[in-house]
């Protein structure tokens, strides 16, 4: 029985690998295998077209033209980090809009 | 609708704050709480118990005896990246004793 953290690696590795599969070197990203990860996974978060080059750069530390899944993984909990802090300022701005009732 | 890499990303949130959420700051794990996640979590990765000092040690960069998110996503990171090349090793040693049929 896997648990849900499990669940969520699992994830990462599968979705990192159904792209960078598709040409080249099976277990790297090149530029458009990115392009298309960011594209169908990420729309969402990065609808800025100009990003994807931009993260290509930032992510390939080794200038080899390609991402690994330890660079893939860094962009990966970067954003969630970034979530996370939305979620909370989120929760902390709705709390002062809506303060429960107070304790006698 | 939320794609693989969203979900996943989803996930890792929620797992955290259903355990930072449990006593003390909601925020962040202290060590009851991360023995817990790990336990629970990541029992089939992690079954040594000194392994949750050990980790607990590490990630805590600050020393303030709690891990935040940003402390937990480093060693998500950390994990899957391990687990991404266990993956790898496996699949390239079962090609290794089976080889696909030879191209003419």
């Amino acid at each position: 029985m896997c648990s849900q953290l499990q669940a969520a690696m699992s994830s990462l590795i599968d979705v990192f690998h159904s792209y960078s599969g598709r040409e080249g070197d099976k277990y790297k990203l090149n530029k458009l295998e990115l392009k298309n990860l960011l594209k169908e996974e990420l729309s969402e978060l990065l609808s800025d077209p100009m990003v994807v080059e931009k993260i290509m750069n930032d992510l390939d530390e080794n200038q080899d033209g390609q991402v690994d899944f330890q660079e893939f993984v860094v962009l990966v909990a970067a954003l969630t980090v970034a979530c996370n802090e939305f979620f909370i300022v989120c929760e902390e701005s709705c709390k002062q809009e809506h303060p429960g009732p107070k304790k006698n």
